[in-house]
């Protein structure tokens, strides 16, 4: 049974200023809370679930499940089509950052779209890449879009929220490669072991600012006619080229 | 001004039976506007703009621009924000296409989500691929949010529905590759010059069906963890490779 008050508080975490306080996010659907229920770097605060699922769940601490009925799952999910459970999970913990030497970090300059930010998250595991550093005016990771796009990834890749400009100043003994429309061609570099990979907004680019901040610039050779490629598109394409 | 018949003819034009009726489909926004605008394998039907793009709008045949409020607009937007016009195009037309030989085709098994198709559609006109043959469960191209995200590139890029299994087979002399997780090593592959790449379901991947009838499998090599890469990005990850 779901009382008034959890049904509110749940809501309250559709907000990113909600989740910032409470240092928690929101998870839907069987397959994504199964995989972050078997990682270890997150905590579970709890699951609300249907008899469907509790039939078949695995297991979990004492007291951490609730099971509710479809119509209270659908009161509180934020999906179109509630999928049997919801979760509660206290952000992933990782090790502080030392040093960015001897790695490949992605850093993003404002994606916008949630869905976007997702894939590349996604991406970036598949490739290896353990840490993306956004701007601050990107999406949050952890909105309920992104959280169900990664497909866990959230529980892998570490994202960060700098300044940007500040960052990269910071950070100005790694090498910087811009993803731009005018740069090298991508197929003739070297894979990179060590550096900063920046890809920029999905209608605007890299801001001009990070792009004089970087050495070298990356370009995707262009055989047809579309003017532009999407930005997780594009962080694929070269992460596919420099990250093996 | 605005007639109620036209606001029910254009909200009915969200459902793909309506379009497929009457041939049109709906674009908004003056940059995508401008882009069909100038393109010659469509033909524009109707415009509904606000004085603002009409101030500043590209020439237009008499008699296709029906001025609008911004209340109005917002009426017949399919957009959260409305953005200055609303069009109605012809589907455009493209050359009967006479053999798959000497170039590169996309065949996508049930792209489900619009946005992926359209960021498919996108990757394919990048990368100079001319035609997508698409499962005829697929999103429907002329839908508003494939619209959208393709940029343009539905002008470009002839879109087919078929019933996939029977194409394969009609095509069975052109060398058909793949997208699996477990097949050829892409970065080992040469150009193809000539060939059919399959890209599977978001979820579920390719049809077996569909796999046993392609002599080639092609995989991504994962460095990281992610279970899986988004369709659009690998479909953008293999053409780098492949297509140029």
């Amino acid at each position: 049974m779901l009382v008034k008050s959890q049904v509110k508080y749940i809501q309250s975490l559709s907000q990113k200023k909600s989740r910032d306080e409470e240092g928690v996010f929101i998870a839907e659907g069987p397959k994504i809370i199964n995989e972050l229920l078997s990682t270890s770097n997150l905590g579970l605060v709890q699951l609300y679930a249907t008899a469907q699922w509790t039939g078949q769940s695995p297991q979990t601490q004492a007291g951490t499940v609730i099971e509710v009925s479809e119509q209270e799952l659908e009161r509180i999910s934020l999906l179109q089509t509630p999928n049997q459970v919801l979760g509660i999970f206290r952000k992933p913990v990782f090790p502080k950052i030392t040093s960015y030497h001897s790695r490949l970090t992605l850093v993003l300059d404002t994606i916008q779209d949630p869905g976007n930010l997702g894939t590349i998250l996604r991406c970036a595991d598949w490739f290896g890449v353990q840490t993306v550093v956004c701007s601050r005016e990107s999406a949050d990771v952890f909105s309920a879009k992104v959280v169900q796009s990664t497909m866990g990834s959230i529980t892998r890749v570490q994202v960060l929220y700098e300044d940007l400009a500040a960052f990269m100043q910071q950070q100005s003994d790694i090498p910087a490669y811009a993803a731009t429309l005018h740069g090298t061609d991508l197929y003739t570099m070297q894979p990179v072991k060590e550096g900063l990979l920046l890809i920029g907004n999905e209608s605007k680019g890299l801001r001009d600012e990070l792009i004089q901040l970087c050495k070298n610039r990356i370009t995707i050779p262009r055989i047809g006619q579309a003017e532009s490629l999407n930005a997780a598109v594009a962080t694929g394409i070269i992460l596919s080229h420099i990250a093996r």
